[in-house]
């Protein structure tokens, strides 16, 4: 089959042979595929991985257990021992020899077929048509913080940065019933949030004031340093991308204020596929562009680019 | 009187008039005061403060309320409005208009007397002799952590850091029941918990192995680069001390492990005094050196020495 893999910073598509599922294992069939900021990452030397990048997909199951077969699903990326002490307590998503798809230890979705533990898989309800369904992984990080921090219906939420991640943020803490405000710097992304009821703004026009939840979403040093800056004092600041390495940012509020930071990563599906069967979040408008997946690296390139929100590659 | 004044960087012994207190304020006679590193931070320009240094101290009211005078007090150092929101949380340590002894805003307690509002004032216990009492501040400081994160019994914590601070939380959580490890530099220091039944470790000697909850109190980079590093997944990291400006350190962890990074400054008086009362927590041995209110820039000299842990003075 054909498949996107990187080898150190070699990325290219090859021909690989056919993922042979092991024991719990199902085939997956890929229908669409997305890029996300990680596999950027990855190419960039993230992580030392090497194989079929890709962990946002949506597909139908080939091989597996017949309860399976044919069915269209997506997948949780993490894929856990079962055995140790985090999978008892639930969290296989920080279980310590967990692979995870396209990004360790395990090939990914940018591919012709992928294959998937069918513990981490999840059936797609039919109002959740392939271009939403392929938002599921990305939706469910933003899902993750409901699960981390309380959302008080009005709460006032501050959400820095207006890429996927923001925009998937503000949606879910706005469906939440917080009082969201989004900061960007890109008119036409942040429109996208407006046209939802949701209160955006320009950085260039924006007057920080403290906010007693805000979430990092911009990735960029300067981001965090304006998201400590402007957390209130015994506020919730939730950081929801990582920052290039050593970001040079003062980290005395965090104790003077007593904000506590919250790290969150990868979230549920079940909430994510709920809000997109119930039309809760809108996710089809974040798609820029959709390449066949002969045209992979070009759609790497292409997700690199500022303007551009999410890529889409079709197998 | 005298009093240990600082303006810019110029740190003597003056002569200054005796506080006249605002309605509200009392005027505490100094029994016995401490240097704290905060006082070092001061000298060296943190907050741009001008007037009397201090804020931890043991004294008696000889002016204010009929009720007060006479009284053996400690004094909580943030004199809040009492009018904002914060205050009306009950947050007035976060009071935005507060004043802070010796801090900010305020003149404080390394001088012959000093004002503080009757509502900051706690009574001694006679059980708490004064050389216990000094520590009253710095104590509530470590009790802060039990109020802002759950100390279940055999809790396993991790303390880095064997100075005033680290030897203080170590000694709180021990008797809130934790399973406590303290990881410092000088045997001498950690002896003293050693003493008490808490597990030391020199940093020398010690593996970092990933903890539930790791506390920073080192105050440097370097240990708040381990604490980060040695948190395990979804678990908490309080940062008790500030570092200096902006330490080099890789926070991705805190995001890739959903760690819970918590700031933590001023803490409650009442279960401090109760603690030192009931002879929970020891405090005495930690005195390194007493100095009379003469000698007061000297006492900030010793106590910037890394083999010193409290200084105190005698007005």
């Amino acid at each position: 089959m054909k498949a996107l893999t990187l080898d150190g910073t070699d990325l290219r598509l090859r021909d690989v042979p056919d993922p042979t599922p092991a024991p719990g294992e199902a085939v997956v069939r890929v229908v669409l595929a997305g890029v996300c900021n990680t596999d950027l990452e990855l190419v960039r030397g993230y992580l030392g991985f090497r194989g079929v990048l890709g962990h946002e997909f949506v597909g139908v199951v080939e091989e597996g257990p017949e309860a399976w077969r044919g069915r269209r699903v997506v997948g949780e990326i993490n894929f856990a021992c079962g055995d140790c002490a985090f999978c008892a307590r639930g969290l296989g998503r920080h279980c310590p020899t967990r692979r995870v798809m396209g990004i360790q230890g395990a090939d990914g979705a940018l591919a012709e077929r992928v294959a998937v533990p069918v513990a981490n898989l999840h059936a797609v309800p039919d109002a959740v048509p392939d271009l939403s369904a392929v938002f599921t992984e990305p939706l469910a990080a933003a899902f993750e913080i409901p699960e981390q921090v309380a959302i008080e219906p009005g709460r006032e939420c501050l959400v820095l940065g207006d890429g996927k991640l923001g925009l998937l943020v503000a949606q879910v803490l706005h469906a939440a019933g917080a009082r969201v405000r989004c900061v960007g710097h890109h008119e036409e992304k942040l429109a996208r949030l407006a046209r939802r009821g949701i209160e955006t703004v320009l950085e260039a026009d924006w007057t920080p004031a403290p906010a007693p939840l805000v979430v990092e979403a911009t990735g960029t040093a300067r981001g965090l340093a304006a998201a400590v800056a402007v957390t209130e004092p015994r506020g919730t600041l939730v950081l929801k991308s990582t920052v290039a390495e050593h970001p040079d940012v003062d980290l005395a509020p965090i104790v003077i204020h007593e904000i506590s930071v919250v790290g969150s990563r990868c979230g549920p599906f079940a909430p994510a596929l709920a809000a997109l069967a119930a039309d809760a979040i809108e996710v089809e408008s974040l798609v820029s562009e959709r390449l066949p997946l002969a045209r992979a690296p070009e759609a790497l390139e292409r997700a690199a680019r500022r303007d551009v929100l999410k890529v889409l590659v079709e197998p």
